[in-house]
């Protein structure tokens, strides 16, 4: 990065997984890409000011604030990262699009597509830079994942298909709700499965594959009840444990989607798999750093699935030159330097590539499309 | 097999893939198995003499017939092997099951549930043994995960799924109908993938996981002509070339189907995966030999998924004690040598542990649900 | 098979693990292969003749014989299959030649090279049909890496690394020596996982890479006593549970071998891997249905090794188009078959692609020259 | 970290792959770790002031130094790391140490064992703090190997096999030396693969399995000629390009290591293998998420390489609980940062679990050892 590269001032909003992997992402995009202007880490706001405090000391935030109307206020901040439960959003998200701030939001990106309508409109009005961190897109291999599809090796797609396993609330006595487990309660998360896990799988495919026009699902809660760590008591679980869908996308293809936390084995096994005329591709979370290529091209006797290991540093691989030598991984937690990457290069006047607000509204369309049929025992139109 | 065991003259009616694979499943299970009686080749029926004699001069069936009414009509004929297209199994299975002979039918059972249901109560009446080849119960690997289950080492079962996966069908240039390809010709075949392909993972999955309730489906048939060896004209393609569906277990698992043959890069890739609260399970046909294992009991730094090696001959692996030693594998064919094995041993008396006609008409109107389902655009209850 | 074939007749001489697999491929070859000759299971000859007999009701076997000498006197018998423990080919092959018999051979071919150059000579003066079964070449998986490398595909070989692990022997209280454990007694089995494992290993190797110079070899003996069934006394152990060597091909690329008999779980892990300029190929006999490739002719974002699933029956697969269709693997046992049929294939004045004696001769040169310079800490030239 | 943690202040000399990789080593432990001292990045020191300027603004480094003595000279600078060619560790580690500071060296230790000596006696005399940089033993799948051993779950070892292997310099038209490629260029870098691949291989097993008594080694320089970037000039290569070993542990057991630059389609794959009488583990650089291990403690039915995920944050999983959540993976580079995180907790007071100077000489012996016995077609001792 120049010397000179002015900075770019961060207000974070939240301080749990998402406020580490993002503040990580600020931190190493400066040190490994030559950016425009310099993330800095500004000011971190939570209600909770000891907290803050202590999360602001470790990762070097310059400041604290415990009301984010405040951290809106405030003119040293040029771009406010949310990254609450989901429930608050859609307000701050569009007080900061009124402030004229450049906004980075976790995704999913509302509690269902009527608020994510208001928070695009209030983004393209304000004419402020977007984010939703649907950080998959920028795995190494997914990316070029996207770059093979791109440059038309698949032709004609006949099957997608992706699933998001995890198995981490099969015992009966996790409880719900709370800080740590906010993801349980419906009123903070707005679903289960499908707006955290299932809604990774759809921007990705809506990118890779494009628009979905129907859907058919099946949603489950298997343990009825647990603790509410709010009130104490055992009450009903609202959250879908697991959600299935079928669907037919707008080039024809067949889709098929699964998600669910009580596939015993998997921790977060997220999967895709794309079957074209020519060419076909898989990936999977639990590998990242490889990319599964069936190639129709090769010579019939030694065709095969080749694994190919994303890591090249010559140009072959998205954002790998960045980062070491052939055969040596990078983490998870480069996907969001990733984005960070290419949304600070885009503010000097480059082409962002998403995904904004107005892409995350299309996978919240799906999203609601997909409880509501789960709801109706019926196919949906999407949109 | 004892010097004096008494033959099982067996009379088989084609001699496609279908009956090669037969023939050599009766030639090593007299070889590899102690069994009651001894498989003989006694005749093959096919309406090309030609063709019939040299399958007999190649697997040393003693004689030749050309009308299948013919061959039930014999004496010397104890069982009746059924290995010709689907369309033609109801009246020669009723039939057989006049003239008294055991029967071994190709899958699927019938055309539909109802041919199905007079087929069952045929052999019900005559009280002969039965059999549907649904060979891949006795793949050794899928035989120990039914055993695995049986003991109750999973615990509640919250999710199955299966595929089955082909490529060879995407070429446009590809007919449709005559002796080869009657398997793309609904008039012969009754459907496409559903009763070829979809029909073997519900077969096991019924076997492994019980009953299913209610199906959600869809159909696709991408190539929508063809041209027909019969007719020697491009005619509409009537088959389904994908089907994918959702579907309740009675037990409250969720389940999720599959079955292309446009999945390029997939040559017959059968695919299974059961996740209990304790143990998952997975395994597929192109690397047959494995059965994967999640054992949640593992203590908790050490836990992963297994990969088993289903080769022991210490009495720990179905049917495996009949082969050679551990780590040696052993082929596709071997499911179809067990299920002569267990069929001919229980006619001395013994248990036969199926899938007789009665469990194949189970499979059978899973498959009317999910047609019909995807005719409808509805869930529909099976049954 | 033509119905016009004349037999030919096969005398067994022992029933063990291996008489099993060889009767297996002479009925199999000749459902599954057209030859010009139908194998037929005249004789087997075994020193107890109620054990003799019930493998010869078992199999089908015409005779028994319990004197091996009287097998060799009979016209009726064309070609002998030796099945014993390796300290009596030299005898019997000798035998076997002087009357004329063509001669399938057990490996490794002799005790040691000593005697494997007296049995060459034997079959060359009476210009007898043999060959020596080293059955892994069969694998078509393995075969087909022989042709890649015929074509030149590889180009320049820097590498080539081999290993045979299997774990069966690491509890202490299992006995050495009698019937069933010959193989670890060296008065009977010559050596211990030199001769039995990686006699395996280096014929594969000079086939796939010619020839070795010389040699760096180091064994173990881990349990240093062991009952000996036989005496029922505590006795040394004498063979190599273990044994690594280096060496130099004669084509200037360096090999590595490994193989024994404590690696706690392998089963029966030969894997073996080439590494050329262009193109690098890897296998391994606990999923020996796939071929891995990698190609360095693929373009560089997608390069990576290709999992080739050998089981294409249109002829790019070697020996695939006698069995089912893509995507169904068959057995370890079909490289037997594969033998058989290449072997009887040949008698018709065909030629025969080996291993004959003479291609073992130099199986046993190389282990001869291991062996001595594990003894003597040495390099040592191979012949 | 807390807020008034004091400083480490760091000064790396060298802003090459090493050097970026203990710059995001510093950064990153103290973002993720709770140390007692904060690594802080006070000086960057190399010849060519423009580009130490460029990494220092890129890293943040407060200052640019272009003499390694100068810096040394400083009383800001508490700790140095050396990231250059390896022909300079000597000289600066001892002047280094001299100077009282505590020192992250780069591996190998030193051109040879005398050399390293010098070394180890230097930081012992000075009592300074000191590592290097084998970073490999802080992958967290293979610290969990270590914990797994030390637990004694193993029982006795019966072998140890490991290789590192690459394929960049197969091309002709590499040349060799010069800044980029000193790797390649004896004068530089001592030898070739043994110091720069083995090494790693070496120390990895010294820790897991103890020391090495004797070695049979072989090396081979496949391409004779190459251009040097120093002279412009074809000169004779003088580093190994591939060198194997077989080895005795003093525990005794038998090694096998083998690393090469020659073998096609390998990028950095180091792989490690330790059987013994209980347990097995295997671990590979390219998935360096994941440890195999099969324990024969399980059940015989269900036994097989199990495939851990190491990325549990529950405490089951070294670092892993300073990193994400179950599933996701930590890449190469964090390795470095458990390193500096293990380092500086040492420093105040802790026990450092290395690998410390006097650890790395002992690599060096081995290293030592196989040249020797390479050159000299023998078996040398040890030490």
């Amino acid at each position: 990065m120049p010397a000179d590269a002015p900075p770019l001032n961060i207000g974070l909003i939240g301080y749990g997984f998402m406020g580490r992997a993002h503040s990580n992402a600020y931190v190493q995009a400066g040190n490994f890409f030559d950016l425009p202007r310099k993330p800095t880490l500004k000011a971190v706001c939570a209600r909770n000011k000891d907290r803050a405090q202590a999360f602001a000391d470790t990762w070097g935030y310059e400041s604290v604030e415990t009301d984010w109307r405040e951290l809106l206020k405030r003119d040293d901040i040029d771009a406010v990262d949310i990254a609450t439960p989901n429930n608050l959003h859609h307000e701050i998200a569009i007080a900061a699009a009124e402030a004229g701030k450049a906004i980075l939001c976790e995704k999913p990106l509302a509690m269902d597509s009527a608020q994510g309508r208001e928070m695009v409109d209030a983004v393209e009005k304000a004419g402020v830079a977007n984010t939703v961190w649907y950080n998959y897109r920028r795995i190494p291999a997914v990316s070029l994942a996207k770059q093979l599809i791109d440059e038309g090796l698949l032709g004609r797609i006949f099957h997608y298909r992706a699933n998001f396993l995890q198995d981490w609330t099969i015992n009966e006595e996790l409880p719900q709700g709370g800080e740590a487990l906010w993801r349980l309660d419906a009123a903070a998360a707005g679903s289960g499965v499908t707006g955290d896990l299932l809604a990774h799988c759809i921007d990705t495919a809506l990118w890779l594959n494009g628009g979905v026009s129907d859907v058919s699902a099946m949603t489950e809660t298997f343990i009825k009840e647990r603790v509410h760590q709010g009130t104490g008591e055992k009450q009903k679980v609202t959250i879908d444990d697991a959600c299935a869908f079928l669907c037919h996308f707008e080039n024809g293809s067949l889709g098929l989607f699964e998600s669910t936390r009580y596939a015993r084995g998997h921790k977060a096994l997220y999967t895709l798999e794309i079957n074209g005329e020519h060419m076909s591709l898989r990936w999977d979370l639990h590998d990242l750093t490889r990319l599964e290529v069936f190639d129709y091209r090769d010579e019939s006797a030694i065709r095969g699935w080749k694994s190919v290991h994303v890591t090249d540093n010559g140009g072959e691989h998205p954002y790998m030159d960045h980062w070491w030598v052939p055969g040596l991984s990078v983490g998870y937690e480069t996907s969001f330097v990733h984005q960070v990457a290419d949304f600070v290069t885009s503010l000097d006047g480059g082409d962002f590539k998403g995904p904004t607000f107005a892409d995350a509204l299309d996978t919240q369309k799906v999203c609601d499309a997909v409880l509501k049929s789960a709801a109706d025992r019926s196919w949906e139109t999407v949109g």
